[in-house]
């Protein structure tokens, strides 16, 4: 069914000067007028504005959404996002992936929403996620120990840290571990999980939340301050596909040389985008606080911290928050 | 004296398309033909060229050294180089600088050499400078507490980096604390040294060395491979007193900030330039080494290593070499 969709959407696209005839569609495609009719109101259902006459059928307007075909048009990566899955509403990308990652999705495989019932940040933390959001989850199965997995975290931060600052040249910064802020406000955030089998990687699920072109105002408001999206510090409206598009393409560039073993020269791009490094923090966890100055992250990309009395401290995980204290 | 020669220099520059009759110079000076003559004597002997007729002098010439006229005209400073001490050769321009500082030379005075008998490097290290280079001292008065005066090393760091940055383009870093490389080899190397009087800084030397017009093959062949110079690198002659200028003015800026209190955010600017945090090194120190991961650098900026058994350790200083150690 998906296959008639796109080929219809390939013909509205190749001809979007001019009208379609539905004869035309009917023999090129081999389907019935029946279909045709049928194909293209669920076009229309989609978001896809277009415009009927006499002459046949003509494309005039895109919704702006994460669509499949949308995503895939001039997609340049060898593996990453060949099968997207595009969800109205789920509950989480992640919960969406795990299953198909189960039944055997392959590698790059792209799981995408338009909302999320139930959205997770890391450690059970809810993930308010309203349509105009990028929510995705992407499917891997890097032959890498496992214990390199959350690895993943840090170049997919770098990955989208390099393609918003792209898209909004705005002072794009890394919050360790996995936050994309705009000066000290969170666009983005980064939930990687792994599922190890007979102790090696089965598949690692990367979620990815990016605030795009939601008002700030929805956000609750203990939110709010802490929050952006690209739309309110940009002013205006940004293309979600287009916006995925090169995300995945820069990440399928860093994700190979990951896998060729060049996580440490990524970490130095990690850390040339990072915003923690610097600045004093206080790191949460499992209700105990640490607080010191962040001096680096070391190769795994774990935190070192500098604390009052002198000590350095190596950090593993936990919620980061920065300080204004100098 | 260089009142006279920068006067004549001046109306020779002003009339650079045309002769400059001698008699004009005379009544714009008020000198005699005498002191007219030799002024374009000395200086064609420090390099100009200057074409004589009947119907006067014209500058068709101008020397790559870092003469400071060349350097003053057009610099856009405060007080960085408004007293320029220029000389063909001295045992170290650091030395020479100390001598003016104690006489009370004013902070921004800059002693320039073509070249350095016995240029130093840190801890007595001798610094190979023929002509060719930029050797110079900066002598600053800031009203700091002393122990961060040491700080400005690190500041010097970032000027000199985004001034060859901006000139060149090419991969340039910092080697922790005071080197600055294109890819692995050294192009340049800062000396800071500072005198306190009554518990406060008196002044601070800041001496830059700049391998820049000079070729390869003159270093002894046991630096040779470790140094490099900006001609070597890309193929053509740099114009020193341009760059310089351009150097003293984004140094002003740096300064100005770090005496406000941003070294913290100079120190960011630094990291991202860092060569080192990320590599393996050995850092030797009064015949000691010691191995590790440079994981980072503290808000003083000393070096943060990961020992090879995972503990962390601070390093003060030492001569610090890039492995290749993965």
């Amino acid at each position: 069914m998906f296959m008639t969709e796109n080929k219809i959407l390939k013909l509205l696209y190749d001809k979007k000067d001019c009208y379609l005839p539905v004869q035309e569609i009917e023999t090129t495609i081999n389907i019935s007028q029946t279909q045709v009719l049928e194909e293209i109101q669920n076009l229309k259902d989609k978001g896809y504005v277009i415009d009927s006459t006499d002459s046949g059928y003509r494309l005039t307007g895109v919704p702006n959404l994460l669509l499949p075909y949308e995503i895939k048009k001039n997609l340049h990566t060898k593996f990453l996002g060949k099968n997207i899955h595009f969800f109205k509403e789920v509950d989480s990308t992640n919960d969406v992936a795990r299953e198909l990652a189960r039944e055997g999705a392959e590698e790059g495989t792209i799981v995408v929403a338009e909302s999320q019932r139930s959205g997770k940040g890391r450690r059970g933390k809810k993930w308010i996620s309203p349509s105009g959001g990028v929510w995705m989850t992407i499917i891997l199965r890097p032959d890498i120990e496992p214990v390199k997995a959350p690895q993943l975290t840090l170049v997919t931060g770098v990955a989208v840290a390099e393609t918003l600052d792209q898209e909004c040249g705005l002072n794009i910064g890394i919050k360790w571990p996995n936050d994309i802020l705009i000066g000290d406000k969170k666009v983005s955030g980064i939930l990687t999980e792994v599922e190890t089998k007979k102790g090696e990687v089965d598949y690692v699920l990367v979620g990815i939340g990016i605030d795009l072109n939601m008002d700030i105002s929805i956000f609750p408001p203990n939110l709010r301050g802490g929050a952006t999206s690209l739309k309110a510090e940009l002013d205006r409206e940004i293309q979600g596909a287009e916006l995925v598009q090169r995300f995945l393409q820069r990440f399928e560039i860093l994700y190979n040389r990951f896998k060729e073993g060049e996580f440490r020269e990524i970490l130095t791009e990690w850390r040339k985008l990072s915003s923690t490094i610097g600045k004093y923090v206080e790191v949460h966890k499992k209700g105990r606080i640490v607080y010191g100055e962040a001096v680096g992250v070391n190769k795994d990309g774990k935190l070192i911290l500098e604390l009052d009395d002198g000590t350095l401290r190596k950090v593993v995980s936990g919620e980061c928050i920065h300080t204004d204290k100098n």
